[in-house]
């Protein structure tokens, strides 16, 4: 990660102001506000504002006049309940805005959520960084034997290396062919008076899909921990996840009753089918299931083997 | 708007919170913050979060590290340039909260609205209050002889009084029929041992359409807009025009430039057709042009005509 | 369920055409449509359109230049691994469109999911019908005592007569008083020349919340299953749930496969949290764990075991 | 367009199906259904199903048992009321579905419309196509002098050359090196077996951002309309307008009283601020009104003598 110092600059000068507010305020997550935490080789996430807190959740809940809370054990006790029951309109109530600079293949992921609001650095419009994202030799891994949308080992020796070197290269050539037929000059290019350049807005196309963008993503509790049960998912790209490790750093100092329960009953809970639980009773009555016989697929058995600790 | 004293006890208590917040603060929206303002005869707004303030719109716009901001008159004139292209994704920057008191009937047009979020006080799982709107006389008109969705004249002498009579007697009854099948006692009720009382989530369906409900609501600046640009219109009916105007004065204390944009480019605009324009281009240019021969219906042509304030 | 001798007319015309299309098509849908499918006392509803089938999913889900699809297991194979695996956006490539008559207080709760697209007759606009909802005697249940939104044991003897009176009378009196005030004759009723009679978008507050109201209500297959998970759940008030039983049935026809997947994946399925799985790992182990040092709560620890068929 | 002859064969064994339907069913556009409509170098559009018709719209707007419509001129006239009127909610009764070959970049546009659904192919799962988009010598533009985000004159000479020789060289380059990290094979390459292979997840990272993409992408009509009137429009830039246009041309044929109202009151029409009708008004009673004391900006002022075509 790479700020300049102007950015610098300008991220110090807005945690430098302080203002008195009547409205929920998270010490915790004020300590972090503004604040580019990297990811990856050169991105970052920010957290730029925030709206409410573990008991503006509980307040929506109750439709009460004040803040609606009572012990702080009846408050987590009633957030656990709306967790779990998928009573998910009062964490609506809180929201969240990011600063985050990513990968553009990351991007192209991230957006699908539909439900967020978004403003990306326009490429029509200005000139993006040069900056690409680069696998650090632990993440350069092979395709998966036994899934077709994972990772299997990692690349070695001298396949690493060649991999790494096309990588690079044909990021910065891209780049610079980039640079060049904007003909707009900056970073030690010089404007070439011969040509117009070409429109930002067809340039743009020169650049591969590791190229960095960034954008303002802004979104209510319950998506982003929608968005999180997905993406910080051990199914879930490595790139992405990366990004939605250290957003839920920010969800656990913002509203850790809720963090809490998210960690119980989404992250580290399972479902099973209806099948999968006659197997499990079965398994509880003492009679020795086996996969076969037992309803379920192959794949079945061995997801449900793996959630109960006997993969 | 009858607030009791607990409830007004429990607002003072919020508006005597303070603490130092890093983020975006509007000082005349502050001042607002959780104070009931009446609507209707029971129904009241209040503004109970809000997220961004016009610099965060050009912030977005920039997708910039600090404020983003430059001269007020710069920020000012971005902010009218999003809003006159519909660049509306820099406004969805900002959100805002607000609690309702509303009666059923004006409850059911505005959840229509689906881009924003809901937690309303549940009927299945509590008592409503014994609040029902009825018209003021000057809004008690009749059915409009030319629009079939509108209203027309006001009622008046006996007609008036035998009207409001029967929303009075009719929702008194029906609420004082609830609450005896409820058979849960309060308010002067006493509970009779004798009845199972009613389930709540069945008991509820006596109640008239003019019973208050009320509801956290929370929504971004561009649908915000998008609300009261439909809401506080002429065409809108009156018991929802009466909420939305109160709350167009929150957004005004809010985001000033966006407001002013906003009553320049939609409050204020009109939307003339391909076949319009080609009217007025005509009559700019000193051709007397008629109804007939318009190629506008006479609808049409009563619409334009009363845009161009020659109605 | 009544209704007149136009409607029946304008629904047999309806299935009496015919046209050939390209499309996919589901026979077994296309004998359901249009056709009035009662639901509570007044209530239907019919399925007037649909778009896309079974093959639909997995042509979406391959991105594929024909139908997409392989062999009927294989087709079916994938469509259970992607609801298993919640990737649900093939599911939304499929659309359907009912036209449905419910009661008021029944399309409030039912407007809350927010992904469909919805026309409601206008009570601005037109008049509602003179129906309304009244609980069969085995539905006219008490307040539950151990579940604040539930119901419990049914009323009997006087109780129920009496409430079921008060329901009638309060709903055919407000009914009527509506029908006066808007003076507009109909029904038996002589228009008053000397009224003016009330604005329609008044005189509505003065009906109860079991008047039927209706609209045309269309999602995709995705939200759908979301919406019939929620409503065709033991916890749902009743009410709905009897619109929901009657949707899972065109379900069944329409897509079978899904429909299948949805039964064991969704409808029959049980997640248990991180706490939960670590309790059914330890009684698998042949431990006797008992609730007290189980860490779960009571309420957790009794919708566990009523999963595992101990409750 | 290149389509191989399998996916030919496919898309003809679709158009050769048929089978009756209740449904309402639109020849016009049956006739185009499935086949593969070329846009720019390689991209294609493709209706693949639809639901709904002209008489749909009407059908919901009337909330109807039957089609709902009357003589074939009402129709025309209530569907131009309810888009002059901004009645959305009965174009939301039609749904279209598309197969869309487009350009990553272009891919990366069109995303930000939400209110779609989307099945796009999946680079983590499949290998992509050798296909890039190369701008025809007409498009290939410099930046626009007057507005950052357009563009201006087209490229000449040795200057256009040089620039699509880079586009073109890169394109070939990063794509050669993505097969030649997968080590799958496949296209004349052949499998080194000394290399693992690079993850596809990973290796789609070195792809330009003109490489083509593929997606089923469904919308209802109100959204499908909102994002043509974007996308057609002069602002859009040509590479998405290109798609928009022959897009427009299926809803032509689907929706043809739609469409003409659409043209009418969207694609033709303008909207003037406040600001601008007073100064209109101005000039209609004959008063020589200039830029300088028209409380418009100079931007405004050329926004509005252009629409009324004295620009």
């Amino acid at each position: 990660m790479s700020l300049n110092d102007e950015q610098k600059a300008e991220i110090e000068a807005l945690r430098a102001q302080s203002a008195p507010t009547r409205r929920a305020t998270v010490p915790a997550l004020e300590e972090m506000l503004y604040t580019a935490r990297p990811v990856l080789d050169h991105g970052f996430v920010r957290v730029i504002d925030y709206m409410g807190d573990d008991a503006a959740v509980v307040q929506a809940a109750r439709v009460s006049y004040g803040r609606g809370t009572r012990k702080v054990s009846e408050d987590a006790g009633l957030i656990r309940y709306l967790l779990r029951h998928r009573h998910t309109t009062p964490f609506e109530m809180c929201e969240i805005k990011y600063h985050v600079k990513l990968p553009i293949f990351v991007a192209r992921q991230w957006i699908r959520h539909r439900t967020a609001n978004v403003n990306e650095y326009s490429a029509r419009y200005s000139i993006l960084d040069r900056e690409f994202y680069l696998p650090a030799p632990e993440h350069l891994a092979a395709q998966s034997a036994s899934n077709r949308q994972g990772r299997g080992m990692v690349l070695e020796g001298q396949e690493a290396m060649e991999v790494l070197d096309l990588l690079r290269d044909d990021a910065m050539r891209a780049y610079d062919h980039y640079a060049w037929m904007l003909n707009e000059g900056g970073e030690g290019e010089v404007v070439d008076p011969g040509r117009r350049g070409l429109a930002r807005e067809l340039a743009r196309m020169n650049l591969t899909l590791n190229t960095y963008t960034q954008w303002y993503w802004k979104t209510d509790l319950h998506n982003l921990l929608h968005f999180l049960s997905l993406r910080a998912d051990a199914h879930a790209q490595y790139e992405i996840r990366a990004y939605a490790e250290v957003m839920l750093e920010s969800v656990a100092a913002w509203v850790p009753a809720t963090y809490a329960a998210f960690v119980d009953y989404r992250l580290g809970a399972v479902t099973f089918s209806a099948a999968m639980l006659a197997v499990v009773t079965r398994m509880l009555a003492g009679e020795a299931v086996e996969q076969k016989g037992s309803g379920l697929s192959k794949r079945e058995w061995d997801e449900m083997m793996g959630a109960l600790g006997r993969g």
